[in-house]
């Protein structure tokens, strides 16, 4: 038994049947790199690979009336059969019917009896691919340093010698393989953007130190007076994702060019795409439109994760009609925040969970989602802007290649789209999550992101885009 | 503004995560009888039959601490997109995948905030062929008296006339079509099991006359002493479903040879499989199995749903080793629990959900769920048999040929299996549905069914079985 921390507790306290509190990574994979391929072997490597991750044979124990925070117990009824599915991506099995079935297992909350996740098994894709989902809730990899199913799934090479599976229950004391080293630096970013929203609705609330230094600061991002869109509402229980790549290769041609940072170009391709579709529906709000930027502010020997990610508010500079201007304004905001956000750390917003009294966060909580007043509260940021580095070689899961990974992203009340952009060996994937009720039509914005790209490139003299192969598989 | 009726509000009342209280139908499609079949086509075709079912757009509003029974409410924005679901049937899609799908629809309770139901399109099944799962609440079925969705789906052509939208709300003054007259006979039935389990497990707790009649009755199954398998347990919120087909024309053979009832045989045939699985396990009880079989007690003027169903509890004599004489014994005991349910009316139970004041009904069930009271009940059935006779001619929707009906039905505390047959064209297929915590194997007892038929048949002299078209388009 374990009690879960604040924060974790507050994971579960929030969750309501529309802001769910799971995530999730789709991998797309090419099973041509193995000789046996099969769902069987997939299930087996799963299984042998599980002791890595002890937490996901805990189970959850809810203490009567909420009256203190949940424990974790051992599943001592594991059954992994209980854990896996199966389905089909239906015809023609391309990112677009994927994204599809993706939205379909998002909009799912977990079965909280058991332990909280659940691994999908996808086949029928384009090209005889496939992909498996890891779905997992938010409190369960919470604090976890690393340790997560999605990290000790993956190996550098198709047909790698057995891992040591360590003997203790917990993999504290574990040295950890190049792969997973690796891969701790990568996945488990991609449950960012939920905290930061998170972070930032709370710092909201509690009119913190921030708001005093964006009054003072220059050319920040601001904290109020953030304009609406049709995506920043009252969310409903239902998700939505869709998918893009384009050319790691030219995007750094771009930072080249201006000088400014990759995440800036990929920001400045980003505020194309939404400035073209909120222009499309005659909704391009005056002011310009705000993201929200995780970023990254662990030191090599800091393994806490309370401290690691921090906020960035950069502008999108919406209301800017040239590309290159567009994106130096970003570059501007975005160094702008930089500064801020090194003055003024998360970890101090973090606290609450921590320290408030679980029955009265819970009843507050609850009042607040009841009444409306989480709904009411004004709009901190239009979408979150998550960039997080991948690999620049191949990753292997049970002997097939992995071709494109794209997450299932959480959205919160008032921030109903979240952008997360993974690089990938040459290519950088954009992985779109949204509410259907608030962009029915979010493959308009998928899709506008190439052509952002190729405006931005051709207003620099960059030539057209080079064109990149489709990771389902599908033909060009 | 409609309230529900107290049965109707039984079954929400009684629903738990474990004790789901939706059906579903699956169908298989084989779409080469029409040009131009598609998702879209289907969707369409499915909206444009949406008003002849009006309950459909309704949703629940639920009276604040279960006061009083909840009410329907018009969705005044009923959006169809959000009852859609697609997603593919894994490779090599036959029918054990179709299954494998099917019980993960079946796992996930239904959304209440919206209208109670939900339409799979599943494709990728072998031979082209492509399968639909209506899925719905018991409650929004009950009292509808036929007018459901899977009713008006379905046409006697693939391309028939366009039916006639009736302008009310309600369709209590259509003239039904010959399709849905046939249908609104077949298809209610599928929800039987439900109900007569609970009517029996009502009867088991409040020891009614049944009981008296039972001890003086000869030949009748027993209502108490009945033996307890290892599905006759506390049910987990997990399904399983497998599928077999047999020929209606060897079921006619037997039938004829021994001077029974089609469903005598029927019975036999599944008493066969239960025996030779639970013989397998060395788990055979001494005493023989009894199952709850529906039986239609509604006269052709009757239109009131509440006593038109009655339960006949039917010993499958699993004691008896030989073929000939279980089908024998079975037929005996068939004929003995009709005379005794002509006697006393299923009726005379369901009224505890009309006339108890709903707020001490909601406490005292959920008491007794909470307290595993429920758990606690003598298994009164081992097994449904529901045998419903189904067309003898083909069915279409838009368009596609149906080749195939398998339910998705419900099993309860203590009775985690349940057997639904359903004879369609020159076929009967059967479709199990149970808790795989319970018989993880459950394509044991499936693929035990065309099994038992050859050995009833070989006892018989009969022949060997004929051979049947897989309705999933796999290859024999």
């Amino acid at each position: 038994m374990q009690r879960l921390s604040g924060t974790d507790a507050l994971f579960l306290t929030m969750e309501t049947p529309e802001w769910h509190q799971h995530i999730a990574g789709l991998t797309v994979l090419d099973p041509s790199t193995s000789e046996d391929f099969s769902f069987e072997k997939a299930v087996a490597h799963l299984e042998s690979r599980l002791p890595l991750a002890p937490k996901f044979k805990w189970k959850l124990k809810e203490t009567p009336l909420n009256l203190d925070r949940a424990v974790w117990i051992e599943d001592t009824n594991f059954d992994l059969a209980r854990h896996i599915r199966r389905a089909g991506v239906p015809q023609p099995g391309g990112k677009v019917e994927t994204a599809e079935l993706l939205s379909q297992i998002m909009t799912r909350q977990l079965d909280r009896r058991y332990p909280l996740w659940e691994f999908w098994y996808l086949d029928g894709l384009a090209n005889g691919r496939l992909a498996t989902v890891v779905k997992f809730h938010h409190c369960l990899l919470d604090g976890m340093a690393g340790a997560s199913l999605a990290t000790v799934l993956t190996d550098l090479e198709p047909d790698p010698p057995p891992r040591e599976i360590p003997k203790a229950k917990t993999s504290a004391g574990r040295e950890p393989s190049s792969a997973e080293l690796l891969a701790r630096s990568v996945l488990p970013n991609m449950r960012t953007p939920m905290r930061i929203a998170r972070y930032t609705a709370e710092a909201g609330r509690r009119g913190l130190a921030l708001l005093e230094f964006n009054r003072t600061a220059e050319d920040t991002a601001p904290l109020t007076g953030v304009p609406t869109t049709r995506w920043n509402a009252e969310i409903s229980a239902r998700r939505t994702n869709a998918f893009t790549s384009i050319s790691l290769e030219d995007v750094k041609k771009i930072r080249r060019k201006y000088d400014v940072k990759v995440n800036d170009v990929v920001l400045a391709i980003c505020s194309g795409a939404l400035r073209e579709y909120l222009l499309s529906h005659d909704e391009l709000p005056e002011e310009p439109l705000v993201a929200g930027v995780p970023v990254s502010t662990r030191s090599a020997d800091d393994n806490e994760l309370n401290n690691q990610i921090a906020n960035m508010n950069v502008s999108l500079a919406t209301d800017e009609p040239d590309p290159k201007a567009r994106l130096k304004a970003i570059a501007k905001s975005s160094k702008a925040s930089k500064a801020m956000t090194n003055a003024i750390r998360a970890h101090q917003i973090q606290s609450i969970g921590e320290t408030a009294p679980p029955l009265m966060l819970n009843f507050a909580i609850r009042a607040l989602a009841r009444t409306g007043a989480l709904r009411a509260m004004p709009t901190v940021m239009n979408t979150v802007v998550s960039n997080v580095p991948g690999p620049p070689f191949p990753l292997y899961f049970a002997g097939a290649l992995t071709t494109g990974m794209f997450p299932g992203s959480v959205i919160t009340e008032t921030m109903g789209l979240n952008i997360t952009v993974l690089s990938y060996i040459d290519r950088i994937d954009f992985g779109l999550s949204a509410d259907p009720e608030l962009v029915p039509d979010l493959w308009d914005i998928a899709d506008g992101i190439p052509k952002s790209l190729k405006a931005l490139m051709k207003a620099g003299k960059l030539g057209k885009p080079t064109k990149v192969e489709d990771p389902f598989g599908e033909p060009m």
